[in-house]
């Protein structure tokens, strides 16, 4: 890489710690010849010219930041400062002895599909969005939804129940899983469609091509709320449609260390036996 | 049965026709010397000296009456109104030719196990109800909600998930289906323990037998809410014991007709295969 | 207890060390002042005036000795030689301890529906046999299996599917658990009927009260087979009927340890976790 | 399409009105100047320079077709003669008003993935055969099977319960979808392995991207067996590996009638509910 190299640090700016930590990197970087920008939760950085992306924290922080950041399109490591941390490669005290490395880009990228959540509100785009795991419909009072969905333009009847649960292969161990859906190969390029509570008993999962457009429509619900990973929620107004695709850009996830789909699942059913 | 029989005639009064069908049966009973009181949602009759109940409407209506009546302790005839009537036995165009054999008694009764629900806060009961199909603990808005949960006195340990259901064997064809949990003969006296989209992926439905007592406790859960038989929801507030027993009577359900528990399922089924 | 005390002591012959273990126990016993016969699998004790049964082994033997020794009646004890014991309350290592107190009878009875059985073929009893967890029928090749079933007269539909189990309390913690069965309180009387791998999607498991009687007939299979506890199997002919009772008798488990249903779960789920 | 047109008919000999029906349509076919051969059950043809293949009878004699003549890699038609015809596209009497049409080649192809399967023994490939729906890897008498799998070479732990299915997206929503398989876009290149009666609770389906190797082997299982389709039938010895991929061709699905993935998925809920 020619020139200055830049990069975004993401960091949980909710946690003492992580700041501390993130202007530690950031003078550990410029040191190296680094361009170092700081981003925490209440100032998100706008630029676009950043050659890669180090996130400091948990799950949550890495998502946010997939989400905010897709656009950017370059590489991005995942740093574990939280205690559950599926997302991210390194701890936060190995992060030095691997700086160089990352530096020099000595390391393998691991694709991950996102999905492109559009609300169209009276022939308007009110929202756009990525998703990393999954986007929810639910009602907010815990009354019955129904919700048309469409499949590239054709009807696949109607589902009702608690919700419905969008989720990329990523989000296929997360919350989809809980509810009955299968784990899927993050290599595919694929929608899982579970359904919440469905109220009709023959209701399955789903697995889709991704290359397909859904188009999701709560039916005369004004109590309806959409949400995105869990971390943006917006209420749905009857006649909102929700459109999802498959975003243009993948994330380019950083595996400084070894790391393969199958782990990943272990992890999160060890998790599952640690809790139980 | 000696002296002026007394019935209570609830009606939904939010729907018209059935206020118009309530004065229409009032004078039916009045002519044939029947002393008659009409309740509708909006004033709640108190005085429980009546010898039975009928009540007008679906399934909504004659839940809501079962929870607020139990304690009279005197049979309830359900008479369909609605579009879905499981718990009712007839239809509103034959209420007058069964009248007659309402009157004389001469007909079967279906007992139903309920549930009484305490909920203590700051060491006081802030609410004391029943329910005929379930109470569910859920969180406000879809975060994910820890519950620690005792039997008898004894820790099951802790459900992690969307929520939790405890259902009676008339609720098991309701909601607690939809979540996995098994069907129960009507005749059983047992909750069923239904978590919903738990985390933990070895979670199963539990049956207990109802003379133990449950208590739950959501932890650390300042926006989870109880909701009874999907009709009256409550806020909790952290450390809010819910304490789960048989209630002390059962609803007497007047069966005209006969009409037995795997009828009851094969509707459920029916109704699910109509709708999908 | 006057006059002298007599003891069935069950090993599992197959084991050699359950061999001499018995003879062990026996010399104690004998010492003791009790009167001893050894029975192993392949000599069944056919005397039924015994005071109380010790089985040596893991949950298989303890189970062989619960459906061939039922009709004693008497108090049974479990002593752990297998790897896998739920239903053993002591350890072989811990037996010479407990024996005083067992032979006062200074113990707890956990007592435990059982299953009786018949199978009619051509009108005429084929098959007497009692389950301990459950009886399977299954078609022999992986063929699908249809299934009429009858509960206490009245028709409930037809199962179609790899099988069906009709399960205990006890026995829902075992196979019927795997088939999505609920985990179901031991002190219920209760039969668990739990499809295996319906075809009919919307089929779901049912608890019936066991003072209701079952009869299974498999439709057209002449290659379908009955297991008891998977311990007993019996190939079935075409118009072959199952009845299934609740047996006359409890199995009289001995706890000289304090153990209760919940603990029994909480094993049963980390059996799960150790082995994912 | 020039020289003389070659079609192979398949028919299920096993049914007397097939039989006619292929002589019949032979001589409509040879006054169209085709060359046609029959093969029923009995004759397998082997000569694989036909232009395509028709196949009349039910989903299972498409299933066989399907499996025994991949390798010619030419378009099959399925003309429904048989109650369950979800792989057919016409029925047997609108064959005549299609045959023009047919020989013109004015249709849609479906393509379908299916699978190939080789059982290595002591190092010898002992099988080589295709798959349409899925493999089935099961215990012959009920026993308890203990599988290991390996995902391209990497151990994906073991599967411990009733077996295993290996489906492909178009056997997603046969005995895959009965064991908890989610329902599985025809368009993907996946496999989708689904647990029978997991005896580990928290086991999920699986779906992996099809460019990756499957390799299952049943531990310590002298009385396993694997099932292709339901039709063919293998015992397995210890040892025995099975070896799962893509087959090189797709099956290639002729439509004449509009008919897409969501109506074959309708088809198969609808199927469903006609028999509950």
């Amino acid at each position: 890489m020619k020139g200055t190299m830049k990069i975004l640090l993401v960091n949980n700016s909710g946690i003492e710690k992580t700041l501390v930590m993130a202007e530690e990197i950031k003078k550990q970087l410029v040191q190296l010849g680094v361009e170092v920008k700081v981003e925490n939760a209440s100032m998100k950085v706008e630029g676009t010219d950043f050659d890669s992306i180090i996130v400091l924290g948990g799950d949550g922080t890495f998502i946010r930041a997939a989400r905010q950041h897709l656009d950017m399109n370059v590489p991005m490591l995942g740093v574990n400062m939280g205690t559950v941390g599926f997302l991210s490669n390194i701890e936060a005290h190995e992060l030095s002895e691997y700086l160089p490395r990352f530096l020099q880009q000595d390391y393998s990228i691991d694709e991950r599909m996102m999905i492109e959540l559009l609300i169209r509100r009276n022939g308007e785009i009110r929202q756009r969005s990525y998703c990393l795991n999954e986007l929810t419909i639910k009602s907010k009072e815990g009354k019955i939804l129904n919700l048309d969905i469409r499949i590239a333009g054709q009807g696949y009847g109607s589902y009702r129940g608690d919700g419905i649960i969008v989720a990329t292969p990523t989000g296929s161990t997360a919350y989809s899983l809980s509810c009955g859906g299968p784990i899927t190969d993050p290599e595919l390029d694929v929608f899982i469609i579970t359904p919440i509570a469905s109220y009709l008993l023959a209701q399955r999962p789903l697995v889709i091509a991704a290359d397909k457009e859904l188009c999701l429509e709560a039916i005369g619900a004004a109590d309806a709320f959409i949400s995105m990973d869990g971390q943006l929620k917006v209420d749905l107004q009857p006649g909102d449609q929700i459109f999802v695709r498959k975003a243009a850009h993948k994330l380019k996830m950083v595996h400084l260390k070894p790391r393969d789909f199958f782990a990943t699942v272990d992890n999160r059913l060890k998790r599952n036996k640690e809790e139980i």
